[in-house]
């Protein structure tokens, strides 16, 4: 059963944040983490109208990084896609999509939504294990963040909660140890330096995917450990 | 195919008229009928932003019948529903259980929205085809009016949405293979012939879990492929 917390990256207008506390509250969620936001200011507090207590124990973050290592699993959100078949950063999956799949997910799930004119960079939707997209109007794909918001979180309470005991899922700090090694991997190999964004990007989604659990983390970091230790002793 | 029309019964905020219209426009709805709203004033359009041409071609009603006699099916929204078996005027379903229904529905179907503080009458409910709540948590139940309409409009949008094409997801053949070069990965290792079988379970269920797209495979394939060549020069 995975715990959710709602991530704003810099939103810009207070009367948004309190729409936002408020959304989570109708949807029973009462984490609210802000990376460099505005001041909470009265404008706020009107909007979040019953929901007051979520945006006072909202946690601030000064960096981006800060928000995801304190998460386990990232969902980034956008607005805007890449159709193609090829496509790699901005390829997103709908929110109907991942909900089943998330829902047996045995930590905590940041849903991070970008800034109200700019959305996430694209730095930032790199970091993350996965990326959803709401489907909209083509002649106007630009949701109001909190509109964007409670979509996903009315997606998330109405699917329901699956409360099968799981082993714990792997967190931030597992899988970028991970991730370091299969870094360090590539390079070893002389992976090709223009291919080698690409195949990390691929690398991360593909364990945000397969969503491991700390068992299997054990035992593919030994494969992986050995496997290096090998290379470098060549 | 059904026409939609959103009916907001004596809005009493122009900012929230508005929104909705922003709302519409994001699903790709065009008719905004009003019942006796407040003032369409700056407010209103600053929060329909890029939608106040749907503002501009409301159609303004005088009363509640006049509005009811301009669609063909009426859905009305309320977040009070009564549960028990015997319940009738307020025993609502969810959005969910009606889209599949009303999606043949030839005609112009109208989703009526009632006021922010006290939501439709049970007269006016009384009035309507269907009746439909969206499940919310019970501690604070009450959505502002833009995000129920956002919500009903999503979930009316994302039903007709073509799945965009995806990629092929690998096959047995992709998988078996991978597996091939897993187990000879192993052997060069020297993995512990007593492990050995666990974690090859353990590499075919991450595999199974992760769901690998074509791409994802290639990528994959070759970094191993590579791998394996340099351990084998050693």
């Amino acid at each position: 059963m995975p715990e959710y917390c709602v991530v704003l990256v810099e939103p810009k207008y207070s009367g948004n944040i309190g729409s936002v506390a408020r959304c989570m509250k109708n949807f029973g969620l009462r984490e609210l983490y802000l990376v460099k936001p505005c001041a909470i200011d009265d404008d706020a507090y009107m909007m979040a109208v019953h929901a007051g207590d979520v945006l006072d124990r909202a946690r601030i973050f000064d960096d981006f990084e800060d928000a995801l290592g304190a998460v386990d699993l990232a969902i980034a959100t956008t607005s805007i896609i890449e159709e193609h078949r090829k496509a790699c950063l901005r390829k997103a999956f709908t929110l109907k999509e991942v909900v089943e799949e998330i829902s047996d997910f045995n930590g905590k799930i940041g849903l991070f939504f970008g800034r109200e004119d700019y959305g996430l960079y694209n730095e930032e939707i790199k970091r993350c294990d996965i990326l959803i997209t709401i489907p909209t109007s083509e002649e106007y794909p630009s949701l109001n963040l909190s509109h964007a918001v409670c979509i996903c979180l009315y997606e998330l309470f109405s699917h329901g909660f699956d409360r099968r005991v799981r082993d714990r899922n792997i967190g931030t700090k597992e899988k970028e140890k991970m991730m370091e090694f299969l870094t360090k991997l590539l390079e070893t190999i002389d992976y090709p330096e223009h291919k080698m964004e690409k195949a990390q990007i691929t690398l991360r989604r593909v364990l945000g995917k397969a969503k491991l659990t700390e068992l299997e983390y054990h035992t593919l970091m030994g494969i992986l450990r050995e496997t290096m230790d090998r290379l470098s002793s060549i």
